[in-house]
């Protein structure tokens, strides 16, 4: 295992070194009960990925597995890379090509460690119809087939993690490096955070001056924050597309994996490539996707009761209860939260996912998209729930809670004994509570998050390791007869068993993160404006602990390939607009609720047409700016946009020379006046006295042969001009 | 002049048969004043015709003008043709071609007499160094070119006239053939209107069932006039694309042809096509556009003065004012309005030429949209100004109207004598005006507006035409040197005099005609349901009289392509917008007031928080219609752009087949498995064998080789299972 200290002790760490040539490792799980069927199915595995053309090796690996490592032959790899881009180029994701050297120019291009183990990984798992061995890992014949991962490239970790942790930014470079080591889908989560965090000094800046200079609930902060948001939006999209021509992966979500568990009903020929394609019907789905709208309901009903009891119970225990053991029972709404909503999540998420699969996407992208659509919705009831509640009800309604907040107070009378004196105080609505979970959620929330995703997983695997050295050490005591590594392999083999026992790094997981912290902001911030300072710092350490997670705590990500961050631009795009709503909302209700003698008079008399006039305002100040910076954005020329031009014309221009010749392959990009040129009078004349000879009579001719070349046009225009004109003067 | 008769009756129609091969007319005025300076330039203009390899003849034109005929020699225009498409090809408008056959190919599709006639007149009008004529009418030194036209095929519009007033609808076979005669730009024209008219049913078959069952203000007809708008606007987006494919000019507006009048600063390279490109600062063109912010108060402030004036004293006279003449005088305000509108009209749309002009495009299509844009905007206030006041001022606030109406009480008063008895009564508000006011707008208006613009029009050609054949006669008597016209040629000399003097068609008026009513539709058409029924009936006239205005009453326009309706797209879809935000306004505001005794009691007392609910709600309920909608759209396959992508497709495949041979472009397009099969598990044998052969040792080599081959992985394998298995069966 590669710990923090290996990766910075300048000696050369054992088994770190080197990756033996190896492209893939599968985990294959011997499992004690089903041995005679692992066994055959292990047979089936090298079987099968022997006849796609790859090398294997066996060996050793927990107690209850054995490791297949695979190597691809560099001939037939090249074979791969050509096929695929190819392949690129024919669903137009690339544009280098002239005709003639169109074979030379794909082979030519080096080949990164992504490309490559993208490709070979492709082969494993693509089917058997495609030319690949079909390999599902924990399903149907393949349920043995634990995991099949690539091998972390060490040293490239190490210098990137030195670099991350000295270095202030992320650059151009690294992007690149990441994107060649490990995809491009890795590449963009980065490429976001970068943006995104340049990015966020700004509203980090503003919402510093707002706390200092204006306090909470300043409907200019409200304004730059809207203002930036729609800016970092639209700038995000712009650089996006930039980034993916860059990279050569622009339209590469077009190329679209299938679901191996798609499920077809008829198949039908496509209308462009003309190549059979399976077909589901597309009402039957829409059908199952309407099952999302109950699906939603049931999310906001069970995460929203949770969030409303617990929510208003604190209410009544800290503002209203003032009984005995007050201090504890405070506590008691939180961990009921803490330990009920992870628990209805994990419930719901299963539904979901369910959902998602009974919805039966072609592609895995599609699949991955909805998936993730639900997901946000019971990220967002999650996260901003309580503040929703908080906003629109507890602010504006409070003092009509009352009525509500008897139900506790009869329940809690109930449930104490008759003996011990009960009191209770008057209840007031307190502004500063929205401020306060704010802080909950930007710092309190961020620090356990960071805890979580980090130090405990590091931990839990320093434990672990100590308990398995210790029970390999109690086994092979009793079990002579125990494989010996070879001692030249020993270090490496040591090493991807612990790479095997990792965890699969998603990226979805990072995104999110990020996406819930933009809601925040977005959303909420004009309550707590120093929010974005504190995201500032946190995104400084994630960024780095990102790097981290993915090289030390993960297995080695599939470097697959991306053109966006896909779903979650749409997800930024709705809390982005949604914030303009909120935040005017909360001026409109803080600012003059707050006051409590503001003009509107005492809390909770707060004017409808008032809040609806903010909100209205606010929305279109939304979309004004919106038009305005796309407006500006078009008029900003994309240089990766250009580029991509540039060639698709050069490309075209080269075509032309080659089959056509320098000139007119000139002509036609530049039109140009030779030819036109070398039609002279004679030309002119010529064509008048062939029409005159062929002479098949008629007026047509006779109409275009009375006046003969230029001069006699010349010469009897002349003539009706003065004849015309004098014409004129007589009778004049 | 090809009048009604002439188009109907059967016997050929002298002059009307044959074009005598003429592609343009130039109309050359001669000025008595300035006869030496024309005489000049006719010679300059037959020369720089004769330099661009054009034919010329020269005829006497009316009094004051020679008519210069322009064709083009065969040979050449192929040559123009060929490098015209080749140009599109590189730019990529057209798909179709191959590398080897690609010269063929773009000589072998039929030149349609659109691309014949677009082409030539390009020859004329281009610049020098792009090889064309640089002839600009009415000009500079082209100041005496007052006209550059081609001439009707009399043929072709006898046909098209007679088929448009027999058959009910215009169809696609009609429209190709207008896109072959008249050009892209007037056929999408024609295509609008086609697409609008089938739509039409709609709005209006659910507005006179609203009429019927619901009556004025419905809140229903108000939603499903919403979501037709939405649903027309992105149906006709998608209808548009598909068009521009089908008649192969997608992407046609990015070729742009550079405005003859534009100044430039410098020069640069254009980064995609390495050509030099004049260059003019986009700061000073912004500083220049700004000024559009004060012509737009401008025109707000001088229009918006004339029509509430105009208005509140129309008012005044028809609901309050009661003395003498009040019949007659009811008509003063309509009268003041039809004289002054057109009056200011006309000079703001001078100054928003001027501005247009100022901020100096580089491109003929930039100038035309932003002029239109800045057209629209005066449209738009002297079209729904008066409804907007009366929705928004009159209904709402007409009772808080009185002390404003007494200035009118009071003048009235000084400028009556003394001694006639003067009378006002109760000024009440009456919600009928909106529909009174709308039923002015579709039914009266139009009726106007189609005798100003086919009936007028006609009789003023007729009259004129007697005049000059009487003055004619005169000047003959009188002038016996009079050239007469070759007998053979004396009819369609007399047919071209004619068509000279034609107006010119421009499709602009046409589209506005049909977005301006487009907005009455959407925008008020809640106050008076019937309103699309009569907009049903006043486009099934209007197809018809617009094809006998460009057949007959106007010049042959230039055939111009297009790929869209252009800036009119945007315009329609503020509208649409705009539509759901007004129509909630009304529906509320009349509903609630009409009744006099609604929820909200007295009228006047108007809630502003409803007014406000309802607005966000219908706006929204606009965006989500529009969210569907085009989620909807995406969804469906379009047919035009499937025929794009198939050929793109197909042109790669075909480039790949005939430069890689057959086998490898198979195998690219659907990644095959015969070659992975050739790799047998011999190849893989051989592979290990030169690695062991090689040897230059190290633990990698010796990794790879300790299992040859599949057979020992799996031995090997099979014996490692049952060990670990067993290992833990002793354990256990």
């Amino acid at each position: 295992m590669a710990s923090f200290s290996d990766l910075y002790s300048n000696e050369k760490t054992k088994g770190l070194d080197s990756n033996f040539g190896v492209d893939f490792v599968i985990n294959y799980k011997i499992p004690q009960a089903d041995r005679a069927n692992a066994e055959a199915g292990f047979v089936q595995l090298i079987e099968a990925l022997t006849h796609v053309g790859l090398t294997t090796e066996v060996r050793r690996g927990d107690k209850q597995s054995v490791l297949v490592f695979i190597k691809i032959a560099d001939k037939f790899l090249d074979d791969q890379v050509y096929r695929s881009r190819l392949q690129d180029w024919l669903q137009g994701v690339r544009t280098t090509s002239s005709d003639k050297d169109l074979s030379q120019a794909l082979r030519d291009e080096p080949v990164s460690d992504a490309e490559r183990l993208r490709l070979v990984y492709l082969l494993i798992v693509k089917p058997k119809n495609e030319g690949g061995a079909s390999i599902t890992p924990q399903s149907g014949r393949w349920k043995h087939v634990d995991s099949i991962f690539p091998l972390h490239n060490h040293a490239f970790n190490k210098q990137w993690i030195k670099r991350v942790s000295t270095k202030g930014q992320t650059d151009e470079t690294d992007l690149d490096e990441i994107r060649d080591k490990f995809g491009e889908s890795v590449a963009f989560y980065f490429a976001f955070m970068h943006t995104y965090f340049k990015f966020l000094t700004v509203p980090a800046a503003a919402g510093f001056a707002a706390w200092v200079l204006l306090g909470q609930f300043s409907w200019l902060y409200a304004l730059v924050s809207c203002l930036w948001s729609v800016v970092f939006f639209e700038f995000w999209k712009k650089k996006e597309v930039d980034l993916a021509v860059q990279w050569g992966v622009r339209g590469v979500s077009k190329i679209q994996h299938p679901r191996p568990q798609f499920e077809f009903e008829r198949q039908a020929e496509d209308p462009v490539t003309g190549e059979s394609v399976k077909i589901y019907s597309p009402i039957k789905r829409l059908q199952t996707q309407l099952l999302q709208i109950p699906f939603a309901a049931a999310c906001i009903l069970v995460l929203g009761t949770l969030i409303v009891t617990c929510n208003s119970l604190e209410i009544f225990i800290n503002e209203v209860y003032n009984g005995p053991f007050q201090s504890y029972l405070a506590f008691l709404p939180t961990v009921i939260l803490v330990v009920m909503t992870p628990t209805f999540s994990t419930v719901l998420t299963k539904f979901a996912t369910r959902l998602t699969e009974m919805e039966n996407y072609e592609t895995i992208d599609a699949h991955h998209a909805a998936l993730v659509q639900k997901e946000f919705v019971l990220n967002f009831l999650t996260s901003y729930m309580a503040l929703f509640f908080t906003t629109f009800v507890y602010l504006p309604f409070g003092d009509r809670l009352t009525p509500y907040l008897d139900f506790w107070r009869s329940t809690a009378q109930k449930i104490t004994p008759k003996d011990v004196s009960f009191q209770t105080q008057e209840f007031v609505v307190n502004p500063d509570r929205i401020s306060k979970q704010m802080f909950y959620f930007t710092v309190t929330a961020q620090v356990v998050n960071f805890a979580t995703e980090v130090i405990v997983p590091y931990v839990k695997r320093q434990v672990f390791e100590e308990v398995r050295e210790v029970q390999s050490k109690i086994s092979k005591e009793g079990d002579a007869a125990h494989i010996k590594d070879h001692p030249e392999e020993a270090a490496f083999l040591e090493r991807v068993r612990k790479e095997a026992d990792l965890e699969t790094y998603d990226v979805t997981g990072d995104y999110r993160e990020m996406v819930i912290q933009f809601g925040y902001l977005s959303l909420f911030s004009v309550a707590w404006p120093l929010a974005a300072c504190c995201f500032l710092i946190n995104n400084w350490v994630e960024m780095r602990s990102d790097a981290v997670k993915i090289a030390i705590s993960s297995r080695r990500p599939i470097p697959w390939r991306a053109d966006s961050i896909g779903p979650w631009l749409n997800a930024l795009g709705f809390l982005s607009w949604l914030g303009s709503i909120t935040s005017a909302s909360i001026v409109f209700l803080c600012s003059s609720s707050g006051k409590g003698s503001g003009p509107h008079g005492a809390p909770g008399s707060i004017q409808a047409w008032g809040l609806l006039l903010s909100v209205l305002l606010a929305e279109h100040f939304y979309f004004a700016a919106q038009f305005v910076v796309r407006l500006v954005m078009t008029k900003l020329e994309s240089p990766g946009l250009q580029k991509e031009k540039k060639e698709r014309f050069m490309m075209k221009k080269r075509l032309l020379e080659e089959n056509l010749g320098q000139g007119v392959s000139d002509q036609a990009a530049t039109p140009g006046i030779e030819k036109t040129e070398m039609i002279t009078l004679k030309t002119l004349e010529e064509e008048a006295r062939r029409l005159s000879t062929q002479g098949h009579g008629g007026a047509e001719e006779a109409f275009w042969l009375r006046q003969r070349g230029m001069g006699e046009v010349i010469q009897i225009g002349r003539n009706l001009i003065s004849q015309s004109v004098s014409g004129n003067s007589t009778k004049a």
